[in-house]
């Protein structure tokens, strides 16, 4: 019998094949807005996008942040990366019985605090509670709407392309790439929480809603495509970039901003820092000569302090191909598994 | 240490009180449209309604549907029960590993042939698939967004009252009840399905999108508000009206389409009935004037050919009151836990 393997869920490639061979021939045609065949951050139809995502991350709290602030980041951030600003968010939570009382509140609180930051009302919900040993402990659903960013008509116009949303199939040989800090941070973080690393590390959770950096970099305009890389991490992100659009991209291993010590838990793991899913960062595609000017407005939020341009898109060839510090260069793949489960 | 149990995500009192208690004072406050305080079948801004419903229906295939057709309906239904003619849906799905290729597919298909019966469009999703042990086979939490009925606003001119949803607020004295078919069903399908009744039962699960039946009372027009009553069944659903309003609500025990062999299960397992979960039932109030055309237009539908006419609002108290057959009354009390975990 062919059954779900744990890489299946793992927002690579794998996945893709998955919905491909088994969801989308069942699905009702989609032509019309954003849908699941672009497999974009977040769908749309008109001028609404929207967004669902599952939160099953272990464990439910963890440094720097809990499932709560999450689930709520990660919505406003597939909103933003569409180029939707987030206007109501609604939250399908799924309790073990038994879960601490003390545990839920918390989480509410930062359901509560994590919207209210940014501005965006929590409408409505769903909750289920399940006999015990039939959901570890809570997994939450959150699922937001934005209308589109009337900025876009203009910021288009400065790009100099006819498009509505900032999709992934935008970026044009040229176009600048912008990550907006440390990549690894969430991933590892997670790891030395589940007790998983013999030694001390002294690494957070990334976990934010991402509207400072957003707002900085739509006010100077120029801005071609904006991902989250989360699960597949930066691997995964920049590839979809280059397959939807249907050019290579380059960039720089120098000029990844990492953490020596979540360069050195990799190394331990030997994980790739690549392949770690981030829960606070952009990756931002900017119309070259607009790149320094965003970068600077980026440097200068909360979030975006250690923003770098780290590539660039290129005609040259159809891959995401990475000059290594060392002089060499490399053809950064997807991932094909899952690294580490349940880190989102 | 205070725990979450079952009886907390029963859909009844006890779950409201844990929101109220837990969740609503780390909300943003909520004031414009329909939001969480309402606590309405879906929330909404300006005129785009959304709704979000986990599903961890057990078994996640059962007689007459299965966890996608029961996704799709639930979430079609929410909809529709506040005015909103559905427009995208998104399926966020938790799969654990190991689970049969097979039966993704026949939810697939099930996804795809529900929404597509009711012209709806499936924008996008998430999938996660955890190790093995972590969640009872297969959870999906599926969100939708619909755009306000234009009919609305001649349907509001006919009830005299000047509403811009169906609000379970809306009821006022004299306002007569419809019951669009039997009930119990579902829940009665699941409890044998997994094998609890020592004898055998010819009983199909109601679970379908209604918008068949919602088009027909639509169509005429004098409709109040509409709410399906799924968890916490009848009993739930006609308790919320009357709190919401503040009248009292009347129905007789006669008029309501009951199966005999529904009968027969609930005296067997002690269930009243009125408390089991329905999945293709609409319980509408309409203005006296336009009840009996809007019946006789909701029996023409596929699904709403044994709808009744089971009661009123009314102002002579303040509580859902049951006449029964053998010509007592009682009071219908909200159910405090769930009598069935896992049917939806």
């Amino acid at each position: 019998m062919e059954v779900i393997e744990r890489r299946h869920g793992a927002g690579g490639r794998l996945m893709e094949e998955f919905l491909r061979k088994y969801l989308f021939p069942e699905l009702p045609d989609d032509e019309e807005g954003v849908g699941i065949k672009d497999a974009d951050d977040s769908a749309a139809i008109g001028d609404t996008a929207f967004t669902i995502d599952g939160y099953t991350v272990h464990p439910y709290i963890f440094p720097g942040g809990d499932i709560g602030k999450l689930a709520i980041s990660g919505t406003i951030n597939d909103l933003l990366a569409l180029g939707a600003i987030p206007q109501a968010l609604l939250i399908g939570m799924i309790i073990e019985e038994g879960f601490p009382i003390d545990d839920i509140r918390r989480i509410a609180k930062s359901l509560g605090s994590t919207a209210r930051e940014s501005n965006v009302r929590i409408k409505g919900g769903d909750t289920k509670v399940v006999p015990k040993g039939q959901v570890d402990k809570i997994f939450i659903t959150s699922s937001g709407i934005g209308y589109r960013d009337p900025r876009l008509d203009e910021n288009f116009k400065q790009v100099g392309r006819n498009f509505k949303w900032l999709l992934d199939s935008n970026i044009r040989p040229g176009d600048k790439i912008i990550l907006t800090g440390y990549i690894g941070d969430h991933g590892i973080s997670l790891i030395s929480a589940r007790g998983d690393l013999n030694f001390e590390i002294d690494v957070k959770s990334d976990v934010a809603p991402l509207i400072d950096v957003y707002n900085a970099a739509l006010e100077v305009g120029g801005i071609v495509s904006i991902k989250d890389p989360t699960r597949g991490g930066l691997a995964e992100a920049l590839n979809e970039w280059s397959i939807k659009s249907g050019y290579g991209i380059e960039i720089s291993e120098e000029a990844i901003p990492i953490r020596e010590s979540v360069m050195s838990a990799c190394e331990f793991l030997g994980l790739d820092p690549l392949e770690l899913g981030n829960e606070g960062k952009f990756i931002i595609a900017v119309h070259k000569d607009y790149a320094e000017d965003v970068l600077q407005a980026i440097r200068k939020t909360r979030n975006g302090k250690y923003a770098e341009i780290i590539g660039e898109v290129t005609d040259k060839h159809k891959f995401v191909v990475m000059k290594t510090t060392i002089g060499g260069k490399r053809i950064v793949d997807r991932p094909t598994g899952d690294p580490l489960p349940r880190i989102c």
